[in-house]
């Protein structure tokens, strides 16, 4: 630790020590539990005498601001609780709604320390060397807003617009919360992929803990292309590029090929990341509607000839929110007319082993005589979101320029994740997990699938998810789906709000429920309260105050 | 596996499933090693009888593509070696030089198996499905490149200037190597690390494998607020985003403050790594000589006036390539310059646990009284960069900003890998491993200096590392460093040429030495070597040849 002491000043060392102290602490820098340095090193580090310190920590433990415990150190104390949490999460903290990741259960919308802070009337930030006081009386504080890129003002803006949907509102205790798109933490294998981390640590630590090639870790690459023939997709090793999950496959794809200016062709609905994603690259999104057959091929074409998109991106299977799979003729004139224009097609691919019809959909990708899709896989959805490990599949010239861009944005994905999840499915233990998750969540869809009959009134409609997590329901004429999650909460159960998966603003009477982490046994319940929460608003609409969103813009 | 059958043909079934598996064999998507499905399995997927499946691995078999192994099943068989591999590497594979990052010991620059495809004469990639074979029947080939963005170009620009500097010369067995700037790994804590990620998967396995907030794992955070404190650096938790290695802190930084044209200000020589991020993001770059007390402030401030660049990267200590560190009086006047404009600092700081100094030197974000240092903190150097772990230090407004580009570049940095590492701290295993590479790091370093004054010709120079893992080396006028390469490479040494940390093509005297993964029992020698090419080269300057580089445009 470094403490700038005056010696020639008048204020004595060990005053000066703790009152350096005393302001990390006040002001947050240091938190509560953090050990202070023993005295006789910090003692040694600055040059002083040890009784000097401990007279400084005396002083701050007289204060309660550290506490002494003899033969382990002195911490610093737990501070008394701030204002109670607000429902809203404070706007620096807040993550935009995340319908595919949701937050982990350890989290609570609670204020922040900073936000705590400001509150109680603590000095704003000021990160003053003290010895410079004198020359830095009072900096001009940098205007961060106008520096801002376009870049991430479209993100910000997004993440505006997931706040006026309901990102951030607190899920109470005790609801059932269809809101989250996510696999179930607790079926996780989390003990055999422990098991694995530590064969490929003892084995091969060495090199999986240094620097490594941006392209992945080769024996992966090759189980990859091995297991991507079980869906009828064919790719060399080569053509494969090990990226942090799907997101940053949409990330490259969208640095790759597109540019601020571009026209980019979505589906709709979608998921909003990669909405975002194309969004922040400075792409204008052209949207193709999805029927019960797939994204309407004829619109596409129209846009094809029009608009001269650059890609097309696409959830060809297992389709978020909706969980509807294209048909194979709807597949093959999609990528026919995309043939034609030379557009790629970016397929963002839930894995087939999640299919709970007879046999997996067959990837776009299977059927691409042109070599034009673009295919996104991920182990987020068959193991665990966490490894964030996911890959590319892409012709030779195009899987170059995406490992160029993969290089420049994190060098390379970590290869010991990547070798022990490359262990794990050597040993066939992916295949015995999936098999298992996939008759669980299949358990779920069948479950929810039934209680929304049972329960829904009528006017209500919803999707038959072919594979997934999710299904999205369709309100009656006249509801908003994002003014009626309040009251949903209030009645204990979390959904998403379906205009989240639009680009124009649409789909307000839409709610996106996701069965894949829900306990079998709330299931039913949870439709209930759904279904009484639809039945109250039809009664009594006129008690419905405006919605929030409407003051934001969509964009 | 999925193999399309046709049923009412006259190709009998079993041909039909050999001749696909011989297919995806020979196109190499199924590689050596691969194990083909229990003949029971694939006859129960393709709903024929078993003898059928039998008889096409028979066949197979007889041709030498598959092996049958009793007991265990079939596996693709290896297939004849390819041609020699020259000592470019395939421009489809080549990394570009990587200064700091390097590759691992068991890369060799050998020609892909793809490459090796297409010299001996095998067909090219042709991803047709069988069965639709006759409608697509000469599918025309999309024109990638026509495609690409101006960032994937200026990416591939800057791939194609590391190649012409050298990137991708094959280092011969037995060479001195003081081209890869990484720390060694026959020094890694291999086996402490495997513990403590032991630990907290028993403890917290289910939500660190889960999605997880993006700004990082709360305690790493606290802990870093804490470590930082060491050096100096004041911040809150909240205050610290975690990320990728310092590599996604300067794409992050770049995603959030620089538009297409904006101009960037940055050191010279520099990280290259960090130049490409700008160049990749539109920026145009303008440089700012370091002399021995660092950046030259008059030469910042005249580019202030003139040219008001969005920001300055700099690395103010253990600055790579030549190890030095700015005087403290040199990183105040830059400060209060760039305050004076509004102009962000991008430190890329240096651990401090790595100064060779008696104390380690304070970094620009410790002197930074206006919250206008954007710090970079990575475990690359000090710990594993394996790890792919790092974090950003910046004012509320901006980290909240990175925060959304961090998650939009991929959700959030492995929450399993932050608690690892986060254990390994608190149990201060890191200190104590940082204590001892520090002194074996230091050891290297005189060895080199040693070295290097009793073997180099007069008219060489070179500095004096206060920290990091390298130095620069100028050679005598009339020298290229780059064209020296190979002969430097044929008496067994190697080295990164200067210009590869010069914006504007300069450097070509300069050559950079890294010291941290050379043996000390080879420095010595290395350096012998290095000495002698020099000599050679200045006795026959005459039979030098027409240096490639010359023959690219540096762009």
């Amino acid at each position: 630790m470094h403490i700038p002491l005056e010696r020639d000043k008048t204020v004595p060392l060990a005053r000066q020590i703790q009152e350096h102290l005393e302001r990390l602490i006040t002001e947050g820098r240091l938190v509560p539990g953090v050990k202070l340095p023993a005295t006789r090193e910090l003692a040694q580090a600055l040059g002083v005498n040890r009784a000097t310190v401990a007279l400084a920590y005396e002083d701050l433990c007289a204060a309660g601001l550290v506490r002494a415990h003899v033969g382990q150190g002195t911490f610093v104390a737990d501070r008394e609780p701030g204002p109670e949490a607000t429902a809203d999460r404070p706007s620096g903290r807040a993550e935009p709604h995340p319908p595919r990741t949701g937050h982990p259960r350890t989290e609570r919308a609670t204020r922040s320390p900073l936000q705590q802070n400001r509150a109680s009337g603590a000095p704003a930030f000021s990160n003053r060397p003290p010895a410079d006081q004198g020359e830095h009386a009072t900096p001009a504080p940098i205007d961060w807003p106008a520096l801002f890129s376009r870049s991430s003002r479209a993100v910000a803006a997004d993440e505006e617009r997931a706040r006026a949907l309901g990102a951030g509102l607190r899920v109470p205790e005790g609801a059932v919360s269809f809101a989250g798109g996510m696999p179930d933490s607790g079926l996780f294998p989390t003990d055999a992929f422990r098991r694995v981390l530590n064969d490929v640590i003892r084995e091969e630590g060495e090199s999986l803990l240094q620097y490594y090639p941006a392209g992945g870790y080769p024996p992966l690459r090759r189980y990859l292309a091995a297991y991507l023939l079980r869906f009828g997709i064919e790719a060399r090793p080569e053509e494969i590029l090990i990226v942090n999950g799907s997101q940053q496959g949409f990330d490259l794809i969208a640095r790759t090929l597109v540019d601020p200016g571009d026209a980019v062709a979505i589906e709709q609905p979608t998921y909003p990341r990669a909405m975002q994603v194309f969004r922040a690259a400075g792409a204008t999104l052209l949207t193709v509607d999805w029927d019960e057959a797939g994204p309407r091929v004829d619109a596409f074409e129209r846009l094809l000839e029009r608009h001269g998109p650059k890609l097309l991106y696409c959830q060809p299977s297992a389709h978020n929110p909706t969980g509807l799979t294209l048909r194979p003729e709807t597949g093959r004139r999609l990528l026919a007319a995309a043939a034609r224009h030379q557009v790629p097609v970016v397929e963002d691919g839930f894995d087939g082993s999640l299919d709970y019809g007879a046999r997996p959909a067959r990837p776009l990708k299977a059927l691409d005589a042109h070599g034009l899709v673009v295919y996104i896989g991920t182990f987020s959805k068959v193991l665990f979101p966490g490894l964030r490990l996911g890959w590319l599949v892409a012709a030779p010239a195009l899987i170059e320029r995406l490992q160029g861009a993969k290089q420049l944005a994190d060098l390379h994905t970590s290869a010991l994740i990547q070798a022990a999840a490359h262990r794990f499915c050597e040993r066939r233990l992916l295949d015995r997990h999936a098999a298992r998750i996939r008759a669980e969540y299949g358990r779920r869809r069948t479950l929810l699938l039934d209680a929304l009959r049972r329960r829904m009134p009528e006017g209500v409609t919803w999707t038959e998810p072919a594979g997934g997590f999710s299904l999205l329901v369709t309100l009656p004429a006249g509801l908003d789906a994002a003014a009626l999650l309040p009251r949903a909460l209030a009645r204990g159960v979390a959904y998403t709000p379906g205009a989240a998966f639009f680009v124009d603003g649409a789909g307000e009477r839409t709610l996106r429920l996701s069965f894949s982490s829900v306990a079998p046994g709330r299931i039913g319940e949870g439709v209930r309260r759904l279904a009484e929460t639809i039945r109250a608003e039809r009664r009594e609409p006129g008690r419905r105050p405006a919605a929030a969103r409407a003051a934001v813009p969509v964009v």
